[in-house]
């Protein structure tokens, strides 16, 4: 994964269920945490695309749970874009635990709406966000 | 408790904690949910006094966790209004499990905000909605 | 789908996020709800399964987000057995809102573990339950 | 309050809700974060008193909401030791956002139990764990 980044989710105690494990369905949450954190670095200020009328919704999400982390563990999420195409936007997540074991993978599809709820062609519409997110997908895969 | 309704929530698995038993942060949320059926059985649905641009915040809450519950107990939740004073609504919850024990009681204070986040005159500006209020109201409270 | 079943949830105030809508990790907590749902209505109650000491872990999630969904929205969830090979489960899901239109279809792979974690023959080792599982599942699909 | 720690959470998107803030439930796993990371600065793991046997119980919570919170605010969230006897602890929370304004203040009163669930006498029982709460105690709270 090229264009990656790092950031490290500490696992609550709210967010482990009577397994003794965290609850699946974090992860979920800990990828949208990563993602934000990821376009923030790129200088992408998701709160700010929103107040421009830039809304990205989430179209799909596939997780694979690899291993069991718990309170207090610290997860490593390696976050990186797998493709970019117009409107489309995949972002790719691996987590780690403290030991280096892969603990997740998992992959998340966008689609960048406008405030009107459709579709919107960003290279046309906020031609500045495009050339920031152009920089972060990998070579070719662009529209 | 007058004008007191009963509510059921299944606690979910995914309400649980490593201690085994539901996490506390959630009874939080059952109070919503309660609060939410006790309006709408009063005829006074949540999302539509929104969309009239009637909010209520949340101004403060407190809990009192009497015995732990689990998944997959049944709740039932008593919600009563204790006090409706202009602007501001306070709510009082029991809850008890399948054996009538009583499991917690809390209370919630609610201040009812105009669309630019400003205390309003329900009785002035919402009188339809005040008229259904008082009907919940404790004999006495309101100003 | 055969064997489904419906199951209602009721979106709930604290699911929606500031997009004015369902958060997408939420439909990961209801597809749990509703297979939770299926396995009792199936005489397998998840909680007495853990107390014989069966565990089923989540291995794989896929989400589809069709459509939004937002509070106070009733939406219907058909859950069905896919799949059933010796240790490993999978469950589909499909949600509608109340106009019949489809939000969300999803899929879940789980795996049985016995209490010291490693993955069980349910057949060998908890022949009822295999029994009733099995009714549950497609034919010819079955180990 | 003395012997207070700092210790920042920033609000998540899913933390938020339709009205576009931070859904109050949220706050009370703020305060359980911000517990949970005093506790280790003064030594004390959460998860080690765990294994150890010793059962930290939530009996209490209030909660003041003073100002709304949004994604993506970063907010100091100030933890103090209120009072400390025997078996029962108080905490004090005070939370900020970046602007130093006040959007938050709680407590939370917590009982210790043993693995049995019933109240245990953290000093005789746990004597070095004991030293290191006393150390939190505000001066003559202690019983």
């Amino acid at each position: 994964m090229e264009n990656k980044t790092v950031y490290t989710h500490k696992v609550q105690y709210y967010e482990t269920d009577k397994m003794g494990i965290t609850h699946h369905s974090n992860y979920v949450r800990w990828m949208e945490e990563a993602r934000v954190d990821f376009l923030a670095k790129a200088g992408l200020d998701y709160a700010a695309l929103e107040a421009e009328g830039l809304i990205s919704a989430v179209v799909k999400i596939s997780c694979d749970f690899r291993r069991p982390t718990t309170f207090p563990e610290e997860i490593a999420i390696y976050t990186a874009v797998e493709e970019f195409k117009g409107a489309t936007f995949v972002f790719a997540y691996k987590m780690e635990n403290s030991g280096g074991t892969e603990v997740f993978s998992g992959r998340s599809v966008h689609a960048f709406l406008g405030s009107d709820g459709r579709p919107v062609n960003v290279k046309k519409k906020f031609p500045e966000i495009y050339e920031k997110l152009m920089k972060l997908a990998p070579d070719g895969t662009q529209a």
